[in-house]
């Protein structure tokens, strides 16, 4: 089969590799019909996430069709239509117990296209397939339900839930890619009364307005001001990072409230600093996460039920052999204004 | 009067000043019977809290008698001994309303010794003193009340509940002064598993034991492994910040398992390198806070009912003419043993 491979910082490639076979009775294999790019990808292109080796194929985001099944596997069939989902878990260690199936101690967690092959391939291996798929009704498309891989569960936990968004709230969004589009689609869930949006490129400020932020700043237009002034000066009840920089994440820091909740959602290869000679006193929460993927079937729920409007946020669509390409457009969104990027079956 | 007088960093002195008298009708006047000096009272001889100027009278735990009461306070009479607490609350601003007395927008907050003149004084003016007093029953005397005044609720609101403390739990507590053993006694109410005190003194590792502590560990002794030979590897659930420099923070970031809590107590003067690019994908929570003493009546009732055995805490004590001396004592625990200090009206 091809498969798109990770060839170290900086290099991939799209080319010929072994077919994936069932090496564990909890596997599944599938046919990749639906898949697409993740801004942690470009993480690892960027050597953001050196526990990814070169030789590895990438990609954690697909939808596809079951081709075969271990023999401990029984929920599923070949044939059936399913979301693969960007965490494998085995549900039985004693963290799936506690449904955080992103800390996986079994041989799960985030492990397609991380430590183990990924999906940007035209089949896949999916470990542990009972608990790491979930089988998709016809209502929903290919298009709509690869969003629910990933970015709609990891933006809604890790940001929206873990910064306990609530009614009234003013929430900002620091970074306007997928994932902030999507925390900002999932905050409005909980009626705050400002949902602010932070991002260099105009093009996602306005994506970000269509998305349901009511305010848009551009970073050099003093955000802590603008916040401030909606806020009685006190701040944002919630800040959400969505970039994965040291700069962004002390952004964070300083424009929220006292009491107020901090929500790391983006992937960082760096450290930052942590102003506690002003933060000690202020009683901040930070909560930093991997999407465990126990939202995915309310939200699966949810989009057959039209509650969730992803439909903006696809620009642009390939086949799969254009993966490089689909690369290219992806990694350069101020120029070309790409969201997300799906690539289907040829 | 006499009293506690800052000079800048460094630099204290004993000497006469004015009386206080009601500036405002929420006021009263007391007359300090025992009060105790505060790790963070070094932490302000030491620079870190650049908004207590020189001139400031220090001092923010203390039990007193009061001598006389504004004309809107309602539910104090001249004679009552009450507990002064460290945190004074208008009762009324948006974050006293939440009970986020700490946060008190309305000219309350940590005050006493602070932005305003404290406590250690023969006398005090204490502003909102119908919610920033705690009458004291008999049975509670002068030594076990002070303790009342911030320590104990600090260390049970910013350490132990923050830091979700549960049945179970793996807990460590990393610096072992008067604030850690608090929460070391605090958290012992949740039951723990395991409750580890870290200190570089072996004097202060002694106290942790007798307060709870099961392990105890000096800093050059690889905490992390000891932690992990208790946690099957994991790390601990919970670890409580209880020093106030970069380094200690930073061990308890390395020190907390993927789902864990890092409550910090500590008062800091300097920002800490968080390690995002590790701890990203950790589903880790850090909470910072300044106690709001919503707990303070509930621990009242504890102590009154035997179930808060603080006597091991104070173990020196002076008149309060000898406070310079009792600076020196508390100032050098390596040399002296001191864990809290309290001084009484000669």
């Amino acid at each position: 089969m091809k498969a798109l491979v990770y060839g170290g910082p900086g290099r991939n490639s799209w080319g010929e590799t072994p077919d994936p076979r069932v090496i564990d009775p909890r596997d599944a294999i599938v046919r990749v019909d639906a898949v697409t790019i993740c801004g942690t990808d470009l993480h690892i292109l960027g050597g953001d996430v050196p526990a990814v080796r070169p030789g590895r194929i990438l990609g954690h985001e697909a939808v596809g069709t079951v081709q075969e099944v271990g023999s401990a596997v029984s929920g599923l069939q070949v044939g059936d239509r399913v979301l693969a989902s960007c965490i494998s878990a085995c549900g039985t260690c004693v963290y799936c117990r506690q449904g955080r199936y992103g800390q996986c101690l079994g041989g799960g967690g985030w492990i397609l296209g991380h430590t183990i092959d990924g999906v940007q391939a035209q089949y896949a291996r999916i470990p542990f397939a009972d608990l790491s798929t979930y089988q998709l009704p016809a209502s929903i498309s290919d298009e709509a339900a690869v969003l629910l891989a990933d970015i709609l569960p990891t933006s809604f936990e890790v940001g929206v839930l873990n910064g306990q968004v609530q009614p009234g709230d003013t929430v900002v969004v620091v970074g306007a890619g997928p994932i902030g589009l999507a925390a900002i689609l999932t905050a409005r869930l909980y009626s705050p009364s400002h949902l602010i949006a932070i991002d260099k490129a105009d093009s996602r400020l306005q994506a970000a307005k269509q998305f349901g932020a009511d305010i848009t700043i551009r970073p050099d237009d003093d955000p802590l001001e603008v916040v401030r002034s909606v806020t009685d000066g006190l701040g944002a009840h919630a800040v959400l990072e969505a970039v994965g920089i040291p700069e962004t994440f002390e952004l964070c820091t300083t424009l929220v409230r006292p009491g107020g909740r901090v929500a790391n959602i983006g992937v960082h290869g760096r450290p930052a600093t942590l102003h506690l000679e002003e933060l000690w006193i202020r009683d901040v929460t930070i909560t930093t996460g991997l999407v465990d993927t126990y939202s995915t079937p309310r939200l699966l729920n949810m989009v057959a039920a039209g509650q969730l409007d992803t439909g903006r946020m696809v620009t642009h669509r390939f086949a799969l052999d254009d993966i490089i390409e689909a690369y290219d457009i992806f990694a350069r969104p101020a120029q070309t204004g790409a969201l997300k990027v799906v690539l289907t079956r040829s």
